[in-house]
């Protein structure tokens, strides 16, 4: 039998955080080599430093960031994808990355200049 | 310069695809153990079937489908999320994958019972 909800609550508290968005940075090949690591990097201490990251110890942070698999934006790497909003970013340096934060994360304003994809 | 958009066009056959929904299933390293990429394997065996899915040689495909690194569903995975939806599965197997491709992705109607979070 699959685990009801509140079996599952117990054992995975982020079902019970309050997440607003997901930012997804792209570690496929391409993007890698492209210093997305970097980019991952920049966007978690920033994210810890504003204190909405949600992470062991920080349970009620509304900001989840994650890495994920080639989304095509293989020529035009680093790729951060943020979501619900479905806003597809490319060229993204860890220098762009207070802008995203401020503005899109926290702001709710995608930033006009990098954004390349729309979903949904 | 960053690249303008048309630029980057047509480096990114993705920027000009009906994209409608991302499927991202995680392959990090409890959803791994667990088998997340048999689902993974599902997922794109069933939407290629179906001719919906994004790939090489078929880019007016309209669902997407990526790996993405741990969610906090590490002890009740694997864990696959939806987005724009904002709808996060557990204990998703590969047997689920065909309703979860009809019912949802295809027809827009989460599969209630693996459903353990929403987000947005």
């Amino acid at each position: 039998m699959t685990p009801t909800p509140e079996q599952d609550a117990a054992l995975s508290p982020i079902m019970k955080a309050p997440i607003a968005r997901q930012v997804f940075v792209c570690t496929g090949s391409s993007c890698a080599a492209n210093g997305s690591e970097a980019v991952l990097a920049a966007f978690r201490a920033l994210l810890t430093e504003r204190q909405v990251l949600f992470q062991k110890g920080s349970t009620d942070g509304t900001v989840l960031c994650t890495t994920c698999g080639s989304v095509g934006f293989c020529a035009i790497g680093p790729a951060v994808l943020v979501y619900p909003d479905g806003v597809w970013y490319a060229h993204v340096r860890p220098e762009d990355v207070p802008e995203l934060v401020e503005a899109h994360i926290l702001g709710g304003e995608p930033v006009a200049r990098l954004v390349r994809k729309r979903v949904g």
